[in-house]
This record gives C-alpha cells, sequence and structure tokens, in this order.
C-alpha cells in the first residue's frame, strides 16, 4: 500500500472535518449550550493538531495510486470521522457510551438513521445540529467534498470518487475530476437550499427546517423529534419532504442534463423511470392496502406516498408505525428497502441499476437456453454493458449475501424475534434506519449488545461504502507496502 | 419445439405412472379399503388410457432433440403426473378440494412435504401409503426412472437427465445415460432398503417403516403421523432417520464413487466436504443453544442433530417446534433452509456446491481490485470452471429471486403476518415443508387461498425443477414449432 499517501489524505480530511465541526460549535455558542460547546472545541482541536500533523508526511509523488489505495482511503477516511464525529456526543456526556456515540455517528454519516436514542428530543440543540449535519455530509460524502474544494491532481480523485459514489459505475460527468466534484455539490447544495426555503415557506421553525433538511437531503433521516416528522401535524410539510426524499434519489447526472437540457437522455434513462413506475405502483397499491385501516383516502395516500418514498429512497422518516400495517403493505416495504433508489444519488441500499443489470443478465441467460446460437449482447441505455460490469454486480451481490449472513449470525445471538434480528441487519447494510418489530420505526436499536452494536456500524460503513472498500480493509495483503 | 417427440414422452411417463398406481391400489385392498380402491382404479384406467393414445404419435426420429425440448418434456412431465396423481385423493373424497389435493400431491412429488392437512391419520392407508411413495418417486425423478427402464436412445436423454437432475452441472457416472440412470436407481433402492431395514429392527411397524423410508429417502418429509416422527418414542428411530436423511443428501456420485473404491477422490470432494462441516458446525451451536431450554445434554444433541439434517436435506420431518428455539437457532436454521445439501442428491434448497462457486467468484473478483495484474481461473474440485458455469449459476439466483419476490407478493394479500409469508415461499422453493409461525412443524398451509396455493405448487415445482425448464415453459418462443 501507498502509505505515505494514505496518511496525507487522512490528514487533509481531519482538518475538513474540525473546519466543519465549527459550524455545530457556533450552535451550541447561540443557544449558550457550555458543555456540548467544550466538548465539539476538544473534538475540533484533535481533529486539527492530528490532521496538521499527519498532513506533514509528503505523499510519494512517484509513486501510482492503485484502485485499491483509492478503497483504502475512502474505507480508513469514514472510520476516522466518525471516531472523531463521535467525540461530541461522549465528551458531552449526552451519550455516556462510547460504543452508542460511534453507532450513532456512523449512523449518521451512512445516512442509515438508525439510533439507540429513545429520547431524542433531551439532546442539546448543538448536538441535534451536528446529528443531522452528519446525514448531509454523508450523503453525497466527505471526500467528495474533499476533492471540490482541494487542489488534488492525478488518477487518485478518480480511484476515490469511485469508491466513495453509489451504484454499479462511477460516469464522470466531465472529463475534471475536480469539476465533477464540485459539480455534485452545487446541485446537492441547490435542492437543499430549496427545500429549506419550501420548508420555512410551510411554516416550520428555523432550525427544524435546517436539520430536517440536512437529513432529507442525505436521505439520513435522522428528525430532532421523537416522533419524527410524525410530530408535525402539517400535510404541507409532509409533502414538501415527500418530494424532496424522491428527488433526493434520483441519480444526480440526471440534474446535470438538466442544466445542459438534455431533457431526451432524461427520460431514456432506464434507472429513472423504473424508480418512477415503482414508486408509482408501490404507493397506489398501499394506499388502497391500507385504506381499509384509515377508512380516509386523502390520509391514506399521504401516508402511502411519504412512507414508500421514505423506505425505497432509505432515509427511513416516518410518519405512521408501518408495522401495523397489513401483510402486503409491509412485504412491499421489505423488499423497497432492498432496491433502494438510483445510483449517484445519495440512496442506499442495493439500487435499482444493479437490478436492472441482473434482470438483463438473467434474461439473455435464458435466451441462450431457448436459442442456443444466437449471441446477444447484454445494453444498458443503449450503451453495451461490459461483461467485467456484471461480474462487478454479480459478486458484489455474494459478498453482500456474506455480510448479511454473518452479521445475522452475530446478532441473532442477542435472542430478538427473528424478524427483529432478520430486519436490523437488513436497515443497517441498506442504511434505512427503521426496520421491523422491535427496530421498527417505534423501536430503538439500544437493545442490542455491544458486540451487535460494533457490527451493525460495521454493516452500515459497509453498505454506505458499497463493500469493496471495507472489504479491501479486511485483506492482509492490502497492507503490504509496494 | 418438437411436440411429437414431447407428447410420446409424455404417453410414456403416464404409462409408468399408471402401472406405479397399482401398488397404492393393491394397498387398498389389503386394508379393504373400498372407496380408495376406486378412486386408484379410475386414476389408473385414465393414466393407461391417456398414456396409449400419446404413444401412438409416432416421434420424428429426423429431428435433433435442442436442450429446451428436454426441459419442456421435464416441466409438462411433473405437470401430468402430479394431476393424476392428486385424482386418488380427490376422487376418494379425502381431500374434497381439487387445488388441495393438487398442492398434497405437487408437495409430495417435488419432496416438499407441505401439507393442507391437519388431521393426517384420518387418510386411509392406500392414501397415506400413496402420499410417502410419491415422496420417493419424486426424490430420483420419475424421468430417470423411466430412462433406466425403457430403451430410449439418442441425445434426447441427455437433456432429460440434465433437467431432472439437482445441482449446477451433471456429471455423466458412465458414458452411457441408460446406465447411468440405471446406477442412480439401484443406489437408491439399496440405500432404501438399509434404511427400511434399520427401521424395522428398531421396532417400528412395517408400514410405518415403508411410508417413512420413502419420505426419508427422497428427502421429502410426509409422514403419516400427525406429529411426524415426534410420534415415536424411540431415540434408536429417530437415529436412524437422521442418519439416512443425512445420507440421501449425499451426491450419488459419490456413492458411485465408494464402489469403484476411489475413496481418494471422496475426500476431495469440496462439496462434501462443507456438507460435513457445516452440518457438524449448525448441530454443535444448536445444541448449546436449546440446552439452555432442555437442560439435558442427550435430548438437545438428539433434538439438534435431527432438525439440522432434516432441515438442511430440507427433508422437513420433525420432533420438535423449532419456532419455540431462541433467535440464535432459529436463524442457523433459516438459513439452511436456503443452503440445501449436495448436488445430484434428492434434497432441495440452492445446493452448497452453488454456494461454493459463487463464493470462489467473489473472491476472484476481490483478488482482481488487489491485484488487477494478476489472472487466475477459478478451480472447482481440481477442475477449472468454464465461465459460463458460473454465469449459469448466478442467472440462477437471478431467476430465483424474481420467482421468490413475485410468489411472496401474491402470498401477502392473505395477510398473514411477514414471518408466515416470508418462510412459506421460502420452504415452497426449496422444498422443505415447514416454514415459521403459522406454517411452522406445528402449522399447516392450509389457510392460504387458491390462489396462495397454485402460486406455491408453482414455486415446488419451480424449485424441484431447478427453475430453468419451468421457466422455459412460460415463454411463448418455446411454443413455436420449428
Amino acid at each position: 500500500m501507498n502509505y505515505r499517501t494514505v496518511f496525507h489524505t487522512l490528514g487533509n480530511i481531519l482538518i475538513i472535518e474540525g473546519i466543519i465541526m465549527i459550524l455545530p460549535l457556533i450552535t451550541a455558542f447561540i443557544y449558550h449550550e457550555n458543555i456540548p460547546a467544550r466538548a465539539f472545541s476538544i473534538a475540533i482541536i484533535i481533529a486539527l493538531i492530528s490532521g496538521v500533523l499527519l498532513t506533514r508526511i509528503k505523499k510519494q509523488q512517484k509513486k501510482t495510486m492503485q484502485a485499491r489505495d483509492g478503497f483504502v482511503i475512502v474505507a480508513l477516511s469514514w472510520v476516522v470521522i466518525s471516531l472523531i464525529g463521535a467525540l461530541p456526543f461522549y465528551l458531552s456526556r449526552e451519550i455516556p457510551s462510547f460504543v452508542n456515540a460511534l453507532f450513532e455517528t456512523v449512523s449518521g454519516f451512512t445516512t442509515t438513521g438508525a439510533s439507540i436514542l429513545i429520547e431524542i428530543e433531551a439532546l442539546s440543540k448543538s448536538l441535534l445540529f451536528w446529528r443531522c449535519f452528519t446525514n448531509w455530509l454523508g450523503g453525497m460524502g466527505i471526500l467528495v467534498f474533499m476533492l471540490a474544494v482541494l487542489p488534488l491532481k492525478g488518477e487518485s480523485t478518480l480511484h476515490i470518487l469511485k469508491a466513495e459514489s453509489t451504484g454499479p459505475a462511477v460516469s464522470k460527468i466531465v472529463p475534471r475530476m475536480r469539476e465533477s466534484a464540485s459539480i455534485l455539490y452545487i446541485i446537492y447544495c441547490v435542492l437543499s437550499i430549496l427545500e429549506l426555503a419550501a420548508l420555512l415557506g410551510c411554516g416550520m421553525p428555523l432550525f427544524d427546517s435546517i436539520t430536517h433538511t440536512f437529513a432529507t437531503a442525505g436521505t439520513g433521516g435522522f428528525s430532532i423529534k421523537n416522533n419524527s416528522i410524525g410530530f408535525y401535524d402539517s400535510s404541507a410539510i409532509r409533502t414538501v419532504i415527500t418530494v424532496f426524499m424522491f428527488l433526493f434519489g434520483i441519480n444526480f447526472n440526471i440534474y446535470f442534463l438538466l442544466i445542459l437540457r438534455r431533457v431526451k437522455e432524461i427520460f431514456k434513462d432506464a434507472e429513472l423511470r423504473m424508480y418512477l413506475g415503482i414508486t408509482a405502483f408501490a404507493i397506489i397499491t398501499i394506499t388502497f392496502n391500507i385504506n381499509m385501516i384509515y377508512k380516509d383516502m386523502g390520509k391514506s395516500i399521504s401516508e402511502s406516498a411519504f412512507t414508500v418514498v421514505s423506505i425505497m429512497t432509505t432515509t427511513g422518516f416516518s410518519t405512521a408505525d408501518y408495522s401495523t400495517w397489513h401483510g402486503y403493505s409491509q412485504i412491499i416495504l421489505l423488499l423497497l428497502m432492498f432496491s433502494g433508489a438510483c445510483a449517484g444519488s445519495t440512496s442506499g441500499g442495493l439500487k435499482i441499476s444493479r437490478f436492472i443489470l441482473l434482470g438483463k443478465a438473467a434474461k439473455a441467460e435464458i435466451r441462450k437456453l431457448v436459442s442456443p446460437r444466437i449471441v446477444k449482447n447484454i445494453t444498458y441505455n443503449g450503451k453495451t454493458v461490459k461483461p467485467e460490469t456484471v461480474n462487478g454486480v454479480y459478486s458484489y451481490f455474494v459478498i453482500y449475501v456474506v455480510i448479511y449472513v454473518v452479521s445475522l449470525i452475530i446478532v441473532s445471538f442477542n435472542d430478538f424475534d427473528m424478524l427483529t434480528s432478520l430486519s436490523a441487519v437488513v436497515s443497517a447494510l441498506n442504511n434505512i434506519g427503521p426496520g421491523f418489530a422491535d427496530v421498527g420505526p417505534a423501536g430503538t436499536f439500544d437493545g442490542f449488545s455491544v458486540v451487535s452494536k460494533l457490527v451493525l456500524t460495521f454493516d452500515m460503513l459497509a453498505g454506505r461504502l458499497e463493500l469493496f472498500p471495507v472489504v479491501i480493509l479486511l485483506l492482509p495483503k492490502t497492507w503490504r507496502k509496494y
């Protein structure tokens, strides 16, 4: 491994995190929260000092970066920012166990939104702010942010962007990496500001609007209220959040095409069409299914739309406790937990494009059985898909299943009922937040053992970074110098 | 499609089934069961007449058989033998609904062992015999039986054997197909006779021994008692059945190697070693886990061994209601439901060898990320695996998931709790029998709607025939003449 470059980049990341944490520190000052302010100050000092020390390590400019170095940088960065990011919760004693604080922070950065808290509203304002802000930072990726602001050169940037972005293949928006990263963050900020304005327009208080915008944009789902969005008795607020959850589930390249007015390409995008189709199908059928309970079509539509979009984009906000719904609705929601939304968005899950690719590959295989002599290439959005891409997606699923099964076995020792164990791991690995049964929208992850919490923390990281970076970290060969 | 050949072969199958059904007819005479005797007679007459009529259609000797014709023959044969096999239950009015009778028969032939009956012991002896006999016939395959007794020639036989055998790839035992089929059935009969002798030796009555041997050999799991093997309060009987369930989960090629004394190859077989390893791991850990309930090491070992082997081989016999066990044990059993035992055995599930192949493929993919320049082939039991084989396994999983998801959505309309819906489809598609919650060892499939029962019936067939034959049946292109 290219140790020097890795350490140098980690240093940069730490400095950036230290600077970013000044925002919640200011929040602490505004609300006169002394203990959190001290906690944030200590965390900032630790981040900045270790960051500066690490950046003093000179990069090896001659050596080339390999794909695995990109993976290692991304994986280690996420571990490091989570460890530092957990300090304010821990040092302020508002989350007295460090494992819990780490779980909460990783849940934030990975935009999972699973919580070990029962009384969310008991946290001080600055920590609530920081908690939701991690959702926003993790959504687009803190390394992508670094690429957008720091003048890094060379192939290393491509490897980093590849490793931190979601979906089976990264298509560079523009040839230069730094521009790509900047464009992504500009679109992200513009959409966030639009949501903030809309929420303020609906009469939501400023602090609530900012924090919920952070959590929506990252499709994270951390709320500052115990009852999540269910707290706000305003259909306008629910509608705004439903719409923006949906928008943040779309591939950001689509917005770039929109800016370039290449509308034709947008309508031809297979994943976007599938995303629209699945969302519509799920909302409509669940509306009719839960109308048997609510007996109020307006309420049924609104609850169905909010929950479907919240689960599918893996945001995890809740207004209703869907674990009391009928069997059909629950099964559809469970399936949406796996699908996720679009690649290149801030959402988690397996991503619709992966399923499209696999479906096409399976179709080709069946075709071969019926007509063995006809050979056809698999195409996606009009382009031929390389066999390596398909194989990459296949192995992605295999590794996913392996991590899922091993995690499940460890978590099952907690002796919760099956549905709790099964869905806790699904929720962590797909970065959703709530699951079913004891970890449903009304539940908490606090009941798990320390070991299980660490496993679920690992799963959240693995899910957000799409497995490979985290898996590579576990291979001894990665740590050899070259 | 080669219609003439297909019809001709279906005719042969019907004649064989008609002749085979004389056995339960004799049973009816022995026990003086008049109504079942009449029902069997009518079914036999229908089978023989339609069989003779169909065999009068001349095969097209000039035309070659294609793989898909083999698939179609196998799939249609299984549909036809199930329809005829259901008649005795229906005509005798012991299962008054034809959908239920069909479900029970398909469950028998596919060696699933799921039942819509609550009072199994209320059935007449001849029907109990027929019910368990379908397990035995379906285990090795009725078409393989046909190949063993009828002098069929040409490539058609290979395609049929391929389509009816289990596992990712068929290795012919000996060059000639007919001999291969005969050897398989001889091994099957010898093992069955050994079990029968052992059960009789343990003091089990003759009728019970025969029927339970049928159900063990096919890894079907139909019992003649409401409490399944739990009825017999004899640890000797449980041990014998545990051992034979395990033996019938082994690839039959292994027994052939044993006959040839090629012991070295047996010990090197990756799937067999994994089968032993997983079984040992599951039995040991579950023993300790359930000993917290039973507080009796002997009982815990025996219950654990019986249940693990019963689930892993997808037999589905039960002695204990495992849905009352601790979380860990239930999760392990759930995972075993997917794994199944060895390819080329009578067991269902996805088969261990498929998982081994996928694991190796994923490993190769990770290796490529770490060291992009080193290209290594995937090997299995010392032989290089062709990329097509791996791709075949991948698409197998994709089609499996598609069928699973579609079935689950339809079944979820019954509004059972999630675990019931989830595990009912798992149980049907993996040919296990019992699932969890309402379809656990103490439950029944009777509560599902007619539509759900038909979907689950389809799933059982799809699982037993390993998807492709059934999927091909659904494609319009298959039905075109050529």
